[in-house]
């Protein structure tokens, strides 16, 4: 299989929804220095991810806007993303839910995890929410492969640990901790803390312009 | 001014976290290659951050748990952030309220804006919360120089305008777009449906191990 980093796939995502906005907004053809200029990335950077995926554009007319949207939807392939477990239903994870259900239909949350006896067998936001203990039948009844960590940081490895039990191989990690996985899984923090720290110290000492992201 | 990575800054922040955890645990001691195995990073990595702020540890114990934590504190200096604005009450808004109120004392959301009737001139956990149009006069009031936006992409760019005409020097942007900035103003980009989308393609595809974070 060809390893493509996180970089390019992130760039690529990012790059899908620039020309969603542009189709919607009736721009047909656009040079990839146009492209670079809205992601924020070099003309060389944007034609490079965009051979990586077998596409390239016409030399007088640039990329056909709908047809590089198009392929770069086939690469990620995220229609076939499957169903998502949430996992901790307290405040980060309700707003999880809320944010996920509006925003992105491919993904589907398909079933909450708590241990609040407060909130299991209860339905939050369309999301069917069940104890941790059944973690493994539920995640495989519902053929769930990603999941989404939003447990405090005491018990976040454990709740891990059992998911990739379950069959999980992908996990986006809210709980301010790293865990550790087997093989065969992929994880992905998002630790809000420490992106807000960074953004004080360089708000604080000067630095200009865009951090990652 | 020293010129630090957004890389180096943001492993100092988990390098502190864990030091914090380990000091918990009565650990007095510990040396690079035990903290860079915490931290997923290489010994010679930790060596160098530690170093760029100037501290080292002993060669017969390692470095010092508590001095060293003590040493990032006052390099990031993390109490003197001031206070933050948030532009946007909605879901996601609210979560961030509540998220970061329990997280991070030392970051106070001194101010909420909002252009929905229902929400302004309320206190949403603990946060009064006002017009966008009144940004320019709270923000200087308040003396806020963080912003948190959390605002739907289509008014993104003209929010973060508005903050940083008001005198917001650092951006942690949630919404799903790129914003511009004048010199001078940090803004680092939490996406996550981007991030979904790239645990998603990497757990298809088998990739392991963690990815950024």
């Amino acid at each position: 299989m060809l390893m493509i980093s996180t970089k390019v796939i992130g760039r690529l995502s990012f790059y899908r929804r620039l020309l969603k906005e542009a189709a919607a907004d009736g721009t047909e053809n656009m040079f990839s220095h146009e492209l670079a200029a809205l992601a924020g990335a070099t003309p060389a950077q944007v034609r490079r991810d965009v051979m990586t995926i077998g596409y390239t554009g016409s030399p007088a007319r640039g990329y056909h806007v709908e047809e590089l949207r198009a392929t770069i939807d086939a690469f990620l392939d995220t229609s076939s993303c499957g169903r998502i477990a949430l996992a901790g239903v307290g405040n980060l994870g309700r707003a999880l839910l809320s944010y996920f259900v509006g925003k992105a239909p491919q993904f589907s949350i398909a079933a909450g995890f708590d241990n609040d006896p407060a909130k299991v067998n209860r339905v939050v936001h369309g999301c069917r929410c069940y104890p941790m203990g059944q973690v493994a039948e539920v995640v495989a009844r519902e053929g769930i492969r990603l999941a989404l960590v939003a447990v405090p940081a005491g018990v976040a490895q454990d709740v891990a640990g059992e998911l990739c039990r379950a069959g999980v191989t992908g996990i986006l990690n809210f709980a301010p901790v790293r865990v550790w996985v087997p093989d065969g899984v992929y994880v992905e923090n998002v630790d809000m803390s420490m992106s807000l720290e960074r953004v004080a110290y360089f708000a604080r000492n000067g630095a200009n312009g865009n951090g990652k992201g």
